[in-house]
């Protein structure tokens, strides 16, 4: 238990405790805070003060920058001594910080009253497909039922490169996209804005530390490589995709935006939620192999506000735990060629789509490629996005009374510019 | 004419006058410079001496920088401003720089004594598909005759996303990337070494200037976004990329390395060389129609030392002018969607194929697939690059007697780790 307030529901209990980067009305300066309950700490201010003397040298200097880069390129034994050591800040048995008024006045500010940013400088963005369930819908959809899981797909987690530029945190608005794309099938292109505009249901992990070019990580060192996960939404223009994509993969289909949450969840705050994934077959080569559980238990949840109300409807429930391919087995794959992975670098893990119908990660399955209504609140139906809807992905574990969650990734999409 | 001596042939005389990034031996801290025949000059050292206040603001900050992109981010005024002063100090009739011995030891350094650096800090690389020739060959041997040329490619100019944190400079050695690859046809895929890696002839912008996120670059500014131009290989596992580029694009057959020419050619500098590109048919989208000539005369040569002897043989010769999509064609279609471009952005060209077999661009079309040998001197042939191959790109414009070039792109290919 924390000397501060956290609701027994609350995303942000002590168990938590995640990393992002937030500034203050009164401090413009972008800067390092962990969320508990509905407080944002300023471990700026604390590290100012002292507290983190035992944990991290130049404390003050790691916890002022803007991004998480710095901290995150100190490695794991940092991350966890930090975390370890903000719980005990933060514990209700515990008069250092609890006693101290003047100090929790300049450090705890209610949530609603930072801004948070985007949490890390992110060099290189890779996003993989690692769902069965996706790849194969969506395979039927663009390539027929035939061709629809393509036959390397259980052998390596399949991936690609994305646009690192345009990664924005949650709650950034973004314009409807426009580009070419054929409206009547079998006709030529036109240009006009996206008549399909999808989101994705995805997580990702943030490298904590990276690799020397030439240097692969190995399944077992995998883990330790990352940092802690966030909430994504992988904004994709079906239409401007399904007309580009051949043969090098999507394009401007996907680089217009790309939501994450704000507060990064640390490994360690996951790994009580830890679970056997699918089986995998054909057996993993060996540079694949896992010897222990790599799956992570998050349930997760999409949910739409159209235009014309004010409520949220929810329009699918997945879990993490779907994925086919573990994260440590996609930073594996990523590197065995020898690819340098560098601090702050994010990994997509694809759509998360489960089994069932309601478990389907975006609106193209959903809506099945727009052969279906998808049903909101109050008799209100959508295929693909309107202007001005809105949407959350929310994540969460819970397990034995604790809950760890990912507060929520925000996006509305805005009228395409004219 | 310059008072440091050029040599008739040499790409670097005072029409050129590139920038680059350097280290020496009494200084290791990287930093900006020009290249004039066979030296370096070290443009931190005459910003020191004052010789930039007429042109850029804290000129002495801008060039002790370690990669251009704080220069680049000036804005062209800028660029064109500094290379014009550049070109006059450096000019015979000029006293400043010419008389001035103790600065002449300090700034101008032979330029085999100096280690080139990364140019520029590269946040997104992407990887255009532009030369039809190219995509046409490529396209019969990954997917047969019929589907050879994607029914999009003559409207838009295809590109995919590429891997930012592997680009390196010339120079560079670069392990054989290992992974899954399909040995014998119709198989399980197996894993180890690239059995078929390939290099690809290419060039590449720099963006100086970029745009904000849902504000595309129009047409007819897309030329004065660029700052300047490399040679680029794009070095290929094509047996790792043919297993897993389906259906989201090539990955780990890429990532494992990019190398790039070490000085950046300005688009002032290459302006004399403006020629019209191909025809295009169909007629391009408005979006993406240009008023004026923007394809560039750039000869192009790519050169191989097999293991085994010491000698390079030219085994292609092509030019920049083949492509059918411009740079300009490619930076405006990249953020017609809104995707925003950051100074120092990397945007290749894709594999320059001219039309005749003498004009491949990559192995796998010189051997057409490994079907045949690619003859080398003293009767020494390759199908593709075997450990310890080096490879050389090659570039220069020519006109009334006036030499711009690029310098060369070396790499070399080691065996795969152990
Ligand atoms: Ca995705
Ligand atoms: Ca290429
Ligand atoms: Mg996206
Ligand atoms: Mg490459
Ligand atoms: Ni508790």
């Amino acid at each position: 238990m924390s000397f501060i307030e956290t609701k027994p529901d609350s995303d942000f209990s002590i168990h938590n405790i995640p990393f992002g980067i937030i500034s203050t009305p009164h401090n413009a300066a972008p800067r390092v805070a962990t969320r508990i309950g509905d407080y944002a700490v300023d471990l700026s201010v604390l590290a100012q003060a002292g507290l983190f003397s035992s944990v991290v040298a130049d404390a003050q200097g790691v916890f002022s920058q803007p991004t998480l880069n710095l901290f995150m390129s100190l490695g794991k034994p940092v991350w966890s001594a930090t975390r370890k050591h903000i719980q005990k800040l933060l514990s209700a048995s515990e008069a250092t910080l609890r006693d101290n008024k003047d100090l929790l006045e300049r450090a705890v500010f209610p949530i609603n009253t930072v801004k948070t940013h985007l949490p890390a400088n992110i060099g290189d963005y890779t996003d993989f497909y690692a769902s069965k369930e996706h790849a194969t819908n969506v395979g039927i959809m663009f390539r027929g039922k035939e061709n629809a899981l393509m036959p390397n797909w259980t052998h390596l987690p399949v991936g690609y490169h994305g646009r690192a530029s345009s990664v924005v945190v949650s709650g950034t608005e973004l314009k409807r996209p426009q580009g070419q794309r054929v409206v009547v099938k079998g006709e030529a292109p036109q240009f006009g804005p996206s008549l399909r505009m999808d989101c994705e249901l995805e997580m990702a992990f943030l490298v904590g530390t990276g690799n020397n070019l030439g240097e692969p990580i190995t399944i077992d060192n995998a883990k330790d490589h990352m940092f802690g996960v966030v909430l994504m939404n992988d904004w994709s223009a079906r239409d401007i995709q399904a007309w580009e994509y051949v043969p090098l993969g999507p394009f401007l289909g996907k680089n217009f935006g790309t939501t994450v949450s704000a507060w990064v969840v640390t490994m360690d705050a996951l790994e009580p939620f830890l679970v056997n994934g699918p089986v995998q077959d054909p057996k993993p080569m060996a540079y694949l192999a896992e010897s222990t559980a790599s799956a992570y238990d998050i349930n997760l949840e999409v949910k739409l506000k159209p235009a014309e109300s004010s409520k949220y409807s929810v329009i699918s429930r997945s879990n993490l735990k779907y994925m086919y391919w573990s994260f440590a087995q996609q930073l594996t794959h990523h590197t065995v060629n020898g690819c340098n992975m560098r601090t702050g670098d994010l990994c997509g893990s694809g759509t998360i789509s489960g089994p069932t119908e309601d478990s389907f990660g975006s609106m193209l399955e959903l809506s099945w490629s727009g052969a279906k209504d998808i049903q909101l609140e109050d008799g209100i139906t959508r295929k693909f996005l309107k202007d001005n809807d809105e949407m959350i992905l929310a994540g969460w574990c819970e397990k034995d009374g604790v809950r760890v969650g990912f507060g929520e990734c925000h996006g509305k999409i805005l009228p395409a510019r004219v």
